[in-house]
């Protein structure tokens, strides 16, 4: 079969690999489609991120729909042809955290297409998968696999307003309306938002943010002083979801975020230069939020009766021939928000 | 009546004030001892500290105990003669976060002692003080009045607690045992932390911690990678308390909770160079706390039975007289902790 | 002018009343539309509840809304001819509970139409009524007067969702489907809820409840059994909100409800002989919720863009002089949902 | 080996069993001390209590302390002669709630001495007994065994505190001051409560709730008025915590505690006739608590340090030879709280 694989800084490349032979436990995935994701581009274009760095060829890849191609005789309630989306999370189950409920901060996990562990785990974007039973989840007959492939960066943003204790009824702002941002706002809108502001430095992500349920866009670059006026009174936004990885948006949100209000970082690119002070005086709540586990299934959820539209996300897809030409797409994000590879086109 | 005076940086002396006289709603106390807080020295040895700077000749102190000495007509329910602990706290209970129930982030907060509003609020180094009646807490009888003037920082340690959620069977590191440190310890044991670590860089505050409370004291000055055990397996701590204000410590703090742990930032000196990822990848939860107000009856409950002894954080005591040298006393953290003003010496 | 006044059961009847004076800081309202609510139906039937009762003259109502007829010289920021709905909170502001920001528990508050005080509270079922500022919520262009009515039962639908924690996710249950739990299921899909089953015991608040956003609807006449699947392996549903206050219903909650999940009780009538093991083996958290305080913004702002859509609840709406009749047909909820008075018609 | 047989209603016998084998992964205890509990004598004196009951002979005991007599070879980290304090919660580790940290509601938990499940899982009342290395909790040198056998109930009270939120400068009452409930006040002292009152309708649990640290005590008997002073304004505490399973302890609850405060059910025995409206008008939070699991290792730290001092609670010690009439005098409440089994007396 053939995968999209990695093998450092600017070293991507569609290769035939092993078509994994189903075991027992298991089922095997026909891939659809993938979306491709900032962590996907941060191997891509600089060989890791921070202290991660590839170190072996690793197919990359971890937002992937597809329909079940067979299934090993000891496993029940599935049946060939099911169309589905597929969770990358794989937490063990035995470690402190996983006891504690927290999968996602397993010290074991093998989240598709990671180059934290080595042997690096093995990402989705190829032709055929194994999964076990629990990363399947059926979508509605008139969902497409397209759309079903989005229920991953969905996840993310439902974990990331779980982390924020409760939107319902708030006043939020999210700095940064990527992919994952955009996808966030669709979810702040379905979990009870009051009011949600949206900032970004660049036009169609903006576009996206109001499609997906914005009330109010700011593009700071045409607008630079858009959020000042927030700043009143010890801040005005009950939750800031800092999504953009940029440094002053960081800042920025702790001056417009309200005294005990919180501030969700979902972007991990910033190194930002902060006076303790700014958190003490206004007793800030910054959290840091990461992946996500038992939200997929209501990303599902969501996608199936459509709770969450997600389509104004998706600018592109790309047959799997044409996997490099996507991933420089996708990394031009004034013209690109989520780009897909079908790997059946 | 004398009063300790500070009108800018190094400019400070004990002045005869006007006595204020008592009126309607009142109660007028004669001060027995005030504590010197970290922000009365930055007031002298600075001039303030960040953006607030002293414009005006401004009173220092907010730690005081002392005797009430009349009562106007129209208040009940104390008596002439009561020894007392004196809350600071004085919000206006209309503004949106008095209405919230955060009374301590109060738009119109006149807590004693400080330059952030101009004209400024006088403090309550001074011989006698005009205080509402909710500012008042009775003391017990064999409760000293110099433990009274601790009710003060305790409340600061108390309201840290509140802020980190619970510490019922916590393991806690506390930086930094200052008299703030060394009393939220005391409290920290009272609320039922499981296991306490002590760090600092000198060993007066751990010894002081020791007898606070703490399980195990570290002297990151002798033993600098004392920590580092502590890293392992995505950290080891639930809640960090950082009250050294220095930016080393809290980037260690980052690295010793566990994920999804709590680090609560009461010291506010530092200025820290913070890569997000660090708050990202271990979803940690960084949250300021500043001052308190229910706090204050708590603190005196506890002191009055000794649930917490806050003995051991007094070093000195000096007279009025020399209340300059006090806090020259004071600003050397190697020799002292907290050193208190006797008024009526 | 004319007002709906109970004099006690059965003693109800449309009256000439003076109309209100226009005071300093007030704002007069010609009021559009009252829904009727089951407390008014209480006071009309039994002459009050429980220990309740209807002491003297009082004009019931308290879900309305109006247009603005005029405005005191001293208040700013309205305009004479705006639609709104009208708020009937009105805590204090000053009691232990409002400083804690528990509004809704407020020990002096004066809600509209409620004997709970002597002297009563008057209602909002009149032609002209007063109300401070904080009270008036402006409606959008596109909402008729008519939805602007269901802002206060859709804000008892908010409180309880905020009672409950959060539903983000949750899979809930909802027993009783008249206004108040179709409203609530209307907030729950608004407010995330993953999956909602809905349980009454007539078909036609359940054919309202499917319009508001249930999954599943369950008619427990016709299939008393369909609850007891959810009861394995201790329980199913992570949230259940009773609003149906009978007794049977409030049991079947703790036996449906998951270890360690939320009952919500809504529904106010029932007496229930309740072994406490049933709190206890599951460590069940039983809530009472009652009526809101900030939810109404959130009301008004969910109706105004209809993110949450009240109208299939609207079963009648019936002119004033029809009011007795109004309140008969309320009192059948086999064939009423929610009725409401015209009082300009 | 001797063991406590119970094998239904009045039928208790000391009895020889075979004494288990050493077997991979266990460690093999000499029990020292076995605390009766109230569901022992339940077992004992009704044969079961609701749905459970004794379909077999069962050994009873949950609450032991022991000496570590022998170590399977793959078992490393302990050492035989250790002296410890053994849990008695063994959950499974895999079912749906282990996986979301609520290990007490494990649905294959396998608690000593329980007839819930059948075959029965056998009790802790015997000479000897087989352990996971997990259930093993070394204690003090300075901590007597029969000290360490209240680590069980201890963590009753301690899980009871989690329960219910936070109790840090909260106002507690607990009503019913048994074993359970004085080990509670204990833990709520520890855990920062700013007052404890304790009720109860004898005085020899009065006095045991004094000496764990109770502020005021109340004899209901003999007062039977005492606590509708507490009623006042909504309620004047902010948790009850109701041990003593009876209904109207739980009835006086509810009118005590304040508005939105909490309720912590510990005591199961009662069914009461509860008006809904109790719990709704006050927005009361009524929650179960059921054994623990986490806990068990902060109660033995708490012991081993006396931070909690268990040893007012022991009333009486005896040997397993007389253990029938040990069972009998603990059965007397007013004369008796925690009877011990000295096992190798």
């Amino acid at each position: 079969m053939q995968a999209i694989i990695c093998a450092g800084e600017r070293q991507l490349s569609v290769q035939e690999t092993p078509t994994p032979e189903l075991t027992a436990g298991m089922i095997r995935v026909k891939i659809a489609f993938g979306g491709i994701c900032g962590s996907d581009l941060h191997y891509y274009q600089h060989g890791g991120f921070g202290t991660v760095r590839i170190k072996e060829p690793m197919a990359l890849g971890h937002e992937v729909s597809g329909v079940i191609e067979s299934i090993a005789p000891d496993v029940t309630g599935h049946t060939v042809g099911q169309r589905i989306a597929i969770s990358p999370s794989r937490p063990c189950g035995h470690c402190r955290f996983c006891q504690m409920g927290i999968h996602n901060q397993c010290l074991n996990m093998r989240f598709y297409g990671s180059a934290m562990p080595f042997p690096h785990i093995q990402g989705a974007f190829c032709e055929y998968i194994l999964v076990y039973p629990h990363q399947v989840h059926p979508i509605a007959d008139h969902l497409s696999l397209s759309e079903a492939a989005l229920a991953e960066p969905l996840s993310v943003g439902l974990h990331a307003i779980q982390r924020s204790g409760s939107v319902m009824g708030a006043n939020v702002l999210v700095t940064g309306c990527g992919p994952i941002g955009s996808l966030l706002i669709g979810a702040l809108r379905r979990a009870g938002a009051q009011t949600i502001v949206a900032a970004d430095v660049a036009d169609l992500p903006l576009t996206c943010a109001k499609a997906m349920g914005a009330d109010h866009t700011i593009n700071l670059m045409k607008t630079p002083d858009a959020l000042a006026a927030y700043k009143a009174d010890k801040g005005q936004f009950d939750v800031v979801f800092e999504a953009s990885g940029s440094a002053p948006a960081f800042m920025n949100a702790l001056d417009v975020v309200r005294a005990r209000g919180v501030v969700v970082v979902v972007g991990v690119g910033a190194e930002v230069n902060l006076p303790l002070s700014q958190i003490v005086a206004k007793e800030v709540d910054v959290r840091g939020t990461f992946r996500f586990h038992s939200e997929f299934a209501t990303a599902v959820r969501f996608l199936n009766d459509r709770l969450v539209d997600g389509r104004p996300v998706i600018t592109s897809t790309q047959p799997l021939s044409a996997a490099v030409a996507a991933f420089d797409m996708a990394a031009d994000k004034s013209k690109s928000l989520k780009v897909q590879i079908a790997f059946d086109a």
